[in-house]
């Protein structure tokens, strides 16, 4: 079939037929663990694209920050999340709203994978990662101190 | 609260806090049935909007086509969509895209609610309705006038 097809089944254990998956790789300096990428929709007709992001239990995402904004919708378990310094206990089909330059991270509980969607700009800028004097400011703060070390209060 | 909250936790029944149901009155003209539209995420810094729209058993959404593409991710429970001439069956998390122009509609089972989240550009134009003419063309194919029907193969 030539053309993208106009349905594409879920597979089992949230995977899409005709969606490469992408497991990140783990990274030396622990920005991020146990994560990977599938991109559901990135149409050249769509100002935007919608991923899917699979947290494994006990991993996380990248902290970052960037001018353009995430909307977010839990699809899958639950975990935490690090939004500026608000830290959010998030369950399934919750939204998380990420605006421009705002640190952000998202972390799973230990017990379960941690899977939500993200809508993009398809024309977005860099993630930029924190410098040391970044951490040290968020670790001014003992609850995001308690998230960034994996322990959140539950 | 001044701003919107980063965080809006999903209540019962999928519905979210902040963010309000509205109920499509029933058409006259049974162009659409029993359909509710909730947006999800509507950012001036984004240039795409989610929404959720919620199809009752035996409902369906308005059968129509226009240039702006759709992303759709089937959130809840199944049914069939229409995409061009193509009927499918369509099952929790499964993916339907839509192409420019093309007539497309999404129907309910008798047994259980169709809820589905769909991406759309935030500047976009108007959908157009099918003329007699338009719905006599798509009558022609047996497989769609079994969908318009209410009665696609099982």
């Amino acid at each position: 079939m030539d053309e993208a097809p106009f349905h594409r089944p879920a597979k089992n254990d949230f995977r899409w037929e005709g969606v490469e998956c992408r497991p990140y790789k783990e990274d030396d300096q622990a920005l991020f663990q146990a994560i990977s990428r599938q991109v559901l929709f990135a149409d050249p007709n769509s100002a935007a694209e919608l991923r899917y992001f699979e947290v494994a239990p006990g991993g996380y995402s990248t902290l970052e920050k960037h001018e353009h904004v995430h909307a977010v919708l839990i699809l899958r378990g639950g975990g935490h999340c690090l939004v500026g310094d608000t830290v959010s206990r998030i369950n399934q089909n919750d939204l998380v709203s990420i605006p421009p330059w705002t640190w952000h991270q998202f972390r799973a509980t230990d017990k379960e994978p941690l899977g939500f969607l993200c809508m993009v700009n398809a024309q977005r800028d860099r993630p930029q990662l924190p410098t040391p004097d970044d951490l040290k400011s968020l670790n001014a703060n003992p609850a995001v101190a308690a998230f960034l070390r994996n322990a959140p209060a539950r």
